[in-house]
């Protein structure tokens, strides 16, 4: 057996172990009684700390020392960089730092979880602090391996091959349009009015709209499931898909959204290649891309009129309230893109969404380089929202710089995923727009020619070349902020 | 660190993948799209290879050793007992034997689920000569190791400590007055007057109904579940039992019996002692006793009259149907106390479903100890059935031999714990009836007494003695017939 083929098999091993690690976990927020989480997290540790052992087996250097020298095809030169790419991630940081952070992280969570309420800023930056340090620490030693700044290297670990040059010139084009447009849209949407639902949406019938919608959108039921859990999120395997989403019986328009995103992170993992099943270079590309994907879905197909025009009819349906004005197609348009300034990234409109992203951004960047201090991140928080959206939030940590779980888990390089996914699905489409009727095949609900252009250009592609490779070959390109501007000021103004 | 506390460590570490392979099993039947069968598949192999692996890590041996020589309580000696045991039975088959016996069952089972549709006993016999083949090699090598016969080494796997000379004793007592017993009961019944349900009952109604018995049997729900497969199951960990059930939307008798029985297994695994928790010594006692407890549920409560009483009352409740005569107390009690001879065991009632697992043991028996063929086992099946129930199977190989899963898998020696399992509950019955007053613990909807009795003498004991001594503690006595048939007798003449 060849090296290559060696590093195949260990590689396909360690998904078997990753998939009972996704299936726990998804379980484990999906059906798990509370008296389950116990021996659950145990059984997952032990499952984790196996997959690590796996991941740095000793003579794997070896393999991938010899594969490199033997005669590949460029589909295998693309899996062994992959591979090797996972090992790095994996064997570059030492295990007591890992250790450390890890046990720095719990306890740094554990405590915001009250803290957060409390307004505490004082407790949370005792612990916070040494996570921000074994953070850097880590960056530190990523970026010596790699070559790169240190807040490089971190953004390496969810977006391979994005820099702070890039975000940089990505977010400061953004910020110099965003604040105005928003203030326009505003002062344009004052004299909207809008009828909220109010009553009761019964979990299942929400349930029954959601799978209809997924079908709309031609989630693979063979290979995927629906069900409920407190946070929504799309896990499992690509063979197995299974999304979640929370019920909220006073209003149905939030979940059924969350529906539309996760189901385009689903048909994502149920679109790649299955002859590259169970190896890194089968995988999604990355974070931005993946979350490319469920925005595609989200924004440039669910909040376009004429899919609102379905789920209009289909949410009409399921509740049995034809006659009732909020299922009407114009006002139900006007509760999904609705603009609003708040304190809350996760409550946030399209619009409003990449300044949250943008504050958040610049300020783990210089926290991470050294270039501030962690004590300093509420004031210059408080800074750069009153810049951006003008609002304050001195004093007001919960709804500051404490309202996210990233930081405290130390995942910092994250954040810029969301505002790429936006960014990558408004570029996608204006080349889709070239070959496909969009609107029309969204009208006729056929929506093929639409999910033809993703598989074709993204799904199928996995992780075969670099971001920048697969955006270039989608869309002749590499990504700017013209066309996120674009779609923006289209849909708003 | 001791020997001991390293075997300890070691078992523990087992159990976390144990508990990956139960939950996935368990998905996999009550969840799992078909398209996630593949992956899924692979995925199970893979953990079960690595399962062995650290079941027969070469340095158990030693540990063992070593552990025997340490001073140790009464409990770790239990412990270590246990564990020994488990290595035992993982090591002393030949790898290759292992390897070949599942691609022979595998190929058996895989064309009995057609050819057992098709009555063809020719095509079955070729597969099934090797399975048999292989088991009597295993069955050859345990008793070798364990200084056993070769069928009851088979029997050890499930019934540790039960020989076929305790089997021999306690069934051919059975034989002596069961078939008169029968015939009794059937001439008895035969001017009863049922009613059958009919109409629809819906999977939602059954569903509800099921979880309100469940609650009646102290099921304890943050620490389990209930959902449907295609054959129900009690899987899970005890910290999470999830039990299974199908629903027949004709007829909703059988799913609701299924439920009480598989409380039963679930209330065993919810009431083993925490302390123990993830070790061998912490595990359920056998198949047998296993069985003693859903068949204590499903038997000794749940077809006693003032258990019917309560049935009676919630479904009718469930089906909102309460005048229909189908749901009254003695129509119910008629229902679920019916005796009628027939092929199929699974499909067999109380009183007749010993002659059904006799006739298996002694042929597996004579089977394994090479003293008939398989070629011989259709024309002694059907000698045992008329025998015993009177009916032939001549020629019916579909309804006779071929009927079982059991034996193209190649588990020989699990049968019988079928019987020992009603067995025991109808012994711990007797002893019970000394100090709780049964009937009028479940008249009055609360049946803590009697759970506090099973708690104290099985769920919390584990696996801390033998089965022997267990009973004995338990009862007073070991295991004989006469409970059993006091409880028959009582019940059905
Ligand atoms: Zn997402
Ligand atoms: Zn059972």
């Amino acid at each position: 057996m060849s090296n290559y083929d060696q590093l195949t098999s260990h590689y396909q091993t360690i998904h078997h172990f990753n998939h009972a690690e996704s299936m726990l976990g998804w379980d484990a927020a999906a059906n798990m009684p509370s008296g389950g989480s116990n021996a659950r997290s145990k059984a997952m540790a032990e499952l984790s700390v196996h997959i690590h052992r796996l991941s740095t087996q000793p003579q794997l250097e070896e393999w991938f020392g010899n594969a490199e020298k033997e005669p590949l095809s460029t589909e295998q030169k693309a899996s062994l960089r992959e591979m090797k790419r996972k090992w790095q991630q994996a064997t570059v940081v030492p295990e007591d730092l890992v250790q450390a952070q890890s046990i720095a992280s719990s306890k740094c969570e554990h405590a915001w979880r009250t803290q957060r309420q409390e307004n505490d800023w004082v407790g949370f930056e005792k612990n916070w602090k040494e996570v921000v340090t074994l953070s850097r620490e880590e960056a530190k030693i990523r970026g010596e391996a790699l070559g790169l700044t240190p807040y490089d290297a971190m953004l390496d670990k969810f977006e391979p091959g994005t820099t702070t040059a890039s975000l940089d010139t990505l977010f400061s084009d953004v910020k110099t349009w965003l604040p105005e447009l928003i203030e326009k849209v505003l002062v344009k949407q004052q004299s909207d009015s809008i009828i909220m639902p109010s009553g009761t949406f019964s979990t299942a019938s929400q349930k029954a709209l959601g799978l209809e919608v997924m079908k709309l959108l031609k989630f693979d039921f063979d290979r995927g499931r629906l069900d409920q859990s407190v946070h929504p999120f799309c896990g499992g395997v690509p063979s197995d898909v299974r999304i979640t989403t929370r019920y909220d019986e006073k209003n149905f328009v939030q979940a059924l959204m969350g529906i539309v995103h996760e189901t385009g992170h689903a048909r994502y993992e149920q679109g790649l290649p299955s002859a590259f099943a169970g190896l890194p270079v089968g995988e999604a590309r990355s974070m931005g891309v993946h979350e490319s994907q469920s925005l595609f879905f989200e924004m440039q197909i669910g909040r376009c009129k004429p899919f609102i025009s379905h789920l209009s009819r289909l949410s009409a349906d399921a509740f049995n309230a034809h006659k009732d004005p909020v299922f009407a197609e114009e006002n139900l348009y006007k509760i999904y893109t609705q603009v609003k300034k708040g304190f809350i990234r996760v409550d946030a409109d399209e619009l409003t969404y990449p300044a949250h992203v943008i504050v958040r951004y610049e300020i783990e960047r210089d926290l991470i380089n050294g270039v501030i201090e962690h004590t300093d991140v509420p004031a210059i928080w408080d800074e750069k929202m009153k810049a951006s959206l003008g609002i304050s939030t001195k004093d007001n940590y919960k709804n500051g710089c404490m309202q996210d779980i990233h930081w405290t888990g130390g995942s910092f390089g994250y954040f810029p995923s969301y505002t790429l996914g936006a960014m990558y699905a408004a570029q996608y489409k204006a080349t889709m727009t070239q070959t496909v009727d969009i609107d029309a095949a969204i009208q006729s609900g056929d929506l093929s020619p639409i999910f033809q252009w993703l598989s074709d250009n993204i799904w199928s592609q996995a992780s075969l070349h670099t971001t920048d490779e697969l955006i270039k070959r989608a869309t002749g390109e590499t990504l700017n902020a013209v066309h996120f501007r674009k779609h923006l000021e289209g849909r708003y103004l």
